[in-house]
């Protein structure tokens, strides 16, 4: 694969010129050991859906990732470096530079390490497996799965206007479809268990297929064969809006509940034909 | 004063060039807008006292801001660039590039805003001022407060060995004391509500007389006069221990009453002879 080709070319360059591979996992670049989040999960949750950072100084702080745009239209996905967007009907296009985020969790992905995709018969099951192949629970961890899946389920949002409702409220009529044997990219992030009310405790994962024809959030899936390949991140950085806004908004409650639910039902309104 | 000089300068020289000003409250510079902190509150409160980021890296965040030292080596005070150690005895020297910190809060200071010190007769309806004056209550806010105090209640913590105890029972031997009529620097974080967990909530105070003599984390003041110099974060970054020690601690426990108790009590071992 040409990903494989060019870091075989990097190493072979890196050791002809006697640098030491970039990022040692024990020592690792504080640099490319980043992942930033715009906002907090909690201002998404009441329904901040306007942008606060702009898609392009959004593509500087990674090349990999999962959020929402502006106006909650749709999932993003960024994958080797370009922000995709799965707008409500399933239809991906690539996003433009006029667009902004107002929720996106992104990292320069360099792989702390990589082994076999378990073939898991469902999400948690997945998910659990994972678990035991990634101990750093108190890390943020970016995991590329590229992969065939037996079946996959996945859902997006339709873009709203102000005055805008809450994404539980939202989330009540997203769109479910199911597609089989698709060959495609898993975007992922975990994060800790103590990120409750900043960003979503656990698994998040992005779907986008290798024709960029098939996408959206994750809500179910059957892995056939694929690679995991994970990105260990130990300097996690948050950009807070300014605005009056975001400063009146209570953002203490506790959503975990409805977090869960909005991240991980499959009771949406489903949309098997498109 | 210095530094209001060199800000007439260069708002001056500015204005000659043709440039903007440098932080506009509404769209600050991203860079100089980070507030850093090294590790998570809930790792400290557990007994993790082990230096996670080395003094000299920690300066490089930032030039104002509070802490500790590794071994729980009293407090950490970051003042003009400088890093000043309160030890257990309430003795102040300047912190050698051979300590590190488990715990620290910093950022470049660049003052957004300022105004006359309100004139508070103790710790709570001082903060409460602040409060009415600092409406970003989901933004990071640094405050410097010059001035001379009435009163001022400190407390320092002793250096610990491993096995380490949970904080809030090494602070039930924290020593304390009282100073009347001081000149000297408030250095504070005020943080959102929602970063329990991560940080501690609301306003974290520690002070540096100006003759270098008298410091400690802030119990309570009567204030007599000062004025307050505060700066806006919007981008708050969180340096993680990647140990497997770390990775391995439960930090998703709820210790927001211990951490209310460890940083705002004065019922600790007092010590008024120093």
């Amino acid at each position: 694969m040409m990903t494989r080709l060019r870091i075989a070319i990097y190493l072979g360059l890196m050791s002809l010129f006697g640098c030491a591979p970039p990022r040692p996992v024990a020592a690792p670049d504080p640099n490319s050991d980043r992942i930033t989040q715009v906002s907090v999960i909690n201002a998404l949750m009441v329904g901040r859906y306007d942008g606060v950072v702009p898609i392009p100084e959004m593509l500087r702080l990674g090349d990999f990732g999962v959020g929402t745009l502006d106006h909650l239209d749709g999932e993003l996905i960024v994958l080797d470096g370009k922000a995709y967007q799965v707008r409500g009907d399933g239809a991906i296009a690539e996003v433009g530079p006029d667009r902004s985020t107002p929720f996106v969790v992104i990292t320069p992905f360099h792989p702390d390490g990589e082994f076999p995709c378990p073939v898991a018969a469902n999400l948690n099951d997945f998910d659990a497996r994972l678990d035991e192949a990634l101990p750093q629970r108190n890390n943020f961890v970016a995991i590329r799965v590229d992969g065939r899946f037996a079946s996959i389920t996945l859902r997006s949002v339709r873009r709203q206007e102000p005055p805008y409702k809450p994404l539980a409220e939202v989330a009540q009529s997203q769109s479910v479809w199911t597609r089989e044997d698709v060959v495609g990219t898993l975007v992922g992030v975990r994060c800790p268990s103590w990120v409750a009310g900043l960003n979503v405790p656990g698994y998040h994962w992005h779907f986008l297929s290798d024709d960029r024809k098939v996408g959206g959030h994750v809500l179910d899936l059957r892995v056939r064969e694929g690679r995991v390949r994970y990105d260990v991140c130990r300097d996690w950085a948050v950009k807070l809006d300014g605005s009056d806004g975001f400063n009146s908004t209570d953002l203490g409650r506790n959503l975990n509940k409805e977090i869960r639910r909005v991240e991980s039902s499959g009771d949406g309104a489903s949309d098997q034909g498109r």
